[in-house]
């Protein structure tokens, strides 16, 4: 038996009485890892260390937190070979996508290294003073963003290596500054242990003040909820269901000092096919489809869950039918969500007007979900609020719209979602004009003929959308942009040159781009 | 008497039956100018038309929406001396201090309209596809910030030109491309008419759809509450008291959508003056200071209420004692605000330890608030939650520091506060580097050989800070970076260019500095 504590900066602890057991979803059968519940005074030992690290850690320069980044991507590739089975063993997800993800893992900790290492994404700004304007002095005025103080990261169940204690949320609040407290996923514990330690080395390597990282383990939800009321605590980066996301929201929120969760919930991903499309690639769409609602067991955020294509052509029902019935299920990630899965789906099948059109290959296997397809129209799609409900998984409801005007009135009525895709020919876009702008309305990423399983980690990115989909659109939850959720404006008034962060000294020592009196200057 | 309606789009509606008259603080009487409360029907009307225009109003250019701010600066100064004269009259501020704040109110207008002609603030990323990569291809992704959607703006008391109904957050919301309403405050109501039809005026002569501007009056609490629980709104800019600032947060965040206020609440602006500046520059300091914090009857959000200095040199409270005794006080803009001042004095004042050093000039004038300089140690600050806290008026505690310690000790104790001051010499500030460093964690704006009470308009400006300064500590109420309080991310995936915003084509045809695959370009 491997028995695991807490990571508490430089320490391991083990103060509480209860362990739970890491599981494997394929052979149902328990793990030889036991790790102990954090308890309550675990969360107050690691928020003041976060809190006593921060003040080393903001000070640190770009250089040195790039290094530190580059460092835990070095020290989580020499896990090798036994992270990837961990992971598999824990997950029930495949070799392919845990190196996937791993590689994906590795490439946003070296993004936001090249970031830091650049330096610009301060937003530095100087305003230089007019001591003799009248009828007053015009103030020398400098402004950056600063880090906000200890982070609290939920991992996430779905992505136990790119969104959990190394993952976005993770990497986007160190590289902004911010010392973090992982709250592990009980579903993937081992492998958390393994990049815990990971970053633990990484942390000590590279001169990292103790309390820049802590670990924390439960397979309840009071070890979350504490971390969220901890006063040192100054935001939440979380990754779930609507329930759990708002849940936490709220705990923030009734704090004596709120602050900010970003939650990233609940999202259908509407999908629209154009008529025109549909006709001359209705069997590559249908063919890809099926294989994104798939992918993964359905486990995406990204997920397509509704489809909308236009009743003139029942050839495209057919072939969406053909291509969802070799599609594969798979052991999902643990018994709960297989659970859930399967009373969203038996409320769809049991909604009048709902048919199922196709499901994908079944099997006897363990915590195994087979896809499902199922089909209905506008009337019964308008009746039901239901029917435009996240349900985790591989299902999805492809909706027959009769005309253009009822394609547009479905995404008038849409709630905030990730993603809406589109798929359509250029001039046939430019026809659907009004639906792409009614969807840039309703979502944080707009994608013309791809779906929306791939989200690519890069400058660009917006991984975010209106509420439901997150409990705040005006960020991202991937991307170099997520670094913004852990840092505020400050700006300094006649300080002196030697005071000030390079970052807004006159000479400009990081060489980075700044806005110089209003104008760009680099 | 002149008998006002609400501003609905284009249109005028007098739906309601009470009405309110507006008040001469000074003379005690109420004006020929009477006001209809707004009805919860025309709330729901001027929603829904500001929802309809901003259909067409997001896709203005930058070059057609600063051209209406600039028209809504011009028809502002065509209402001349008779503004000047209307606001005086209901605020009982000098004249000198209403012009002066047209000059800001019209100088914000311009700064956001030469914002909105560059056209970068949009934030344009572009990561261009790399159709070959493996293992799968990389898309195309762009990225800008867009307008979120009607907003509404409460005008506040203070600044009943700079920060009511064209201020800050009407302009900061109108560059963004959202349609504002603002609820008058029932202390500057003829004011607010006049520019209300100043903006009016802009709005038709520059083509700008009906319902891009909406003013509605209440003397009372409901319409407000009314257009925050509206769901066709989606953020709210309030300037006030930490009491009605929460409430409205806590009405947004309990709706179905829950959506952001931006409310400036509650700051004390601790002013730190080291002992070697003291003992140099203490007649100055004194005088300064003294002048700040009566500064417009102590009426401002940066007022200076707290002063912390190293009790090394009594003459230093001498200097204080003989400055302040010189000071006015003046008309407070209500009843209620002089009656909540006097009511935070006599709390002051009946707190053991407290002493009162100096009070500025009385007056038997309407409605007038005397000055008034309170004293204490730090052992009785430290006792009492209730002394660190905001009395908005020209009242002011200074605390006697007994070493360099203390004086760190407080700083890391305060709450989160607009700005902070610390005066000292170049090489004194370098020893108190510990407390500069403390402070930039507490505060939006570190201030350095000035008082807080000037807030100058510039792209590096933050008016913001942690709570409870405010309730969103990640942006700024003045300054151009205001303008992100009312967007969002969105970015676009494989959009055809003819689709693209022009932000984000290839040409770059508004020729705005964007970030092209990580890296700045123009």
């Amino acid at each position: 038996m491997n028995e695991h504590q807490q990571i508490i900066g430089f320490d391991w602890s083990a103060l509480g009485k209860n362990i739970f057991f890491s599981y494997n979803p394929v052979s149902g059968i328990y793990n030889d890892h036991s790790f102990y519940n954090a308890t309550v005074e675990e969360v107050d030992l690691a928020a003041k260390k976060s809190a006593r690290a921060f003040q080393q850690y903001r000070k640190k320069s770009g250089v040195e937190k790039a290094a530190f980044l580059e460092a835990i991507a070095d020290e989580i590739l020499k896990a090798g070979d036994h992270l990837v089975e961990i992971c598999c063993n824990e997950t029930g997800l495949p070799k392919g996508r845990i190196e996937g993800e791993r590689g994906r893992t590795i490439g946003q900790l070296k993004l936001f290294a090249e970031l830091l290492k650049d330096g610009s994404w301060v937003d530095a700004r100087i305003d230089t003073a007019m001591p003799d304007r009248k009828p007053a002095p015009k103030p020398d005025i400098r402004f950056m963003n600063i880090a906000i103080g200890p982070v609290v990261v939920f991992g996430a169940s779905n992505f136990p290596l790119a969104f959990s204690v190394a993952g976005g949320d993770t990497v986007s609040a160190l590289a902004a500054g911010c010392p973090v407290i992982v709250k592990a996923h009980a579903a993937h514990p081992a492998t958390s242990a393994i990049i815990g330690n990971a970053i633990q080395i990484a942390a000590k390597n590279m001169n990292m003040p103790d309390g820049v990282f802590s670990l924390l383990f439960d397979d309840g939800i009071q070890i979350g909820i504490e971390l969220v009321k901890h006063p040192l605590i100054k935001a939440v980066g979380f990754t779930g269901s609507f329930k759990a996301g708002k849940a936490l929201n709220d705990v923030a929120l009734s704090r004596p000092e709120p602050i900010p969760v970003y939650a990233e919930m609940s999202s259908t991903n509407p999908v629209f096919i154009l008529p025109k499309m549909m006709k001359e690639h209705g069997a590559a769409i249908a063919a890809g489809y099926s294989a994104s609602l798939t992918l993964g067991v359905g486990q995406f955020c990204t997920n397509p869950g509704l489809l909308f294509y236009r009743k003139t052509d029942d050839v495209f029902k057919a072939l969406l039918k053909n291509e969802f019935e070799k599609t594969n299920g798979g052991t999902m990630l643990t018994s709960n969500i297989l659970k859930s899965y399967e009373t969203g789906l038996n409320d769809l099948v049991a909604t009048a007007g709902v048919d199922q059109l196709a499901t994908g290959k079944n099997s006897d296997e363990n915590n195994y979900a087979t896809p499902a397809l199922m089909t209905t129209d506008v009337s019964t799609f308008n009746q039901h609020v239901h029917l435009a409900e996240e349900i985790f998984g591989p299902v999805s409801l492809a909706v027959r719209v009769n005309s253009r005007q009822e394609m547009l009135d479905i995404a008038n009525k849409l709630s905030g979602h990730l993603t809406a895709t589109v798929y359509g020919g250029e001039d046939e876009l430019i026809e659907y004009k009004n639906l792409l702008e009614i969807l840039e309305q309703k979502v944080g990423r707009v994608i013309i003929n791809n779906f929306p399983t791939g989200v690519e980690v890069c400058s660009a990115m917006v991984h975010g959308g209106p509420y439901p989909a997150t409990t705040n659109d005006r960020t991202t939850s991937v991307g170099t942009a997520a670094i913004f959720r852990f840092t505020r404006p400050v700006c300094f008034q006649n300080m002196p040159q030697a005071l000030l962060p390079p970052e807004l000294q006159d000479e400009n020592p990081l060489s980075i781009s700044r806005l110089f009196n209003g104008k760009r200057a680099i």
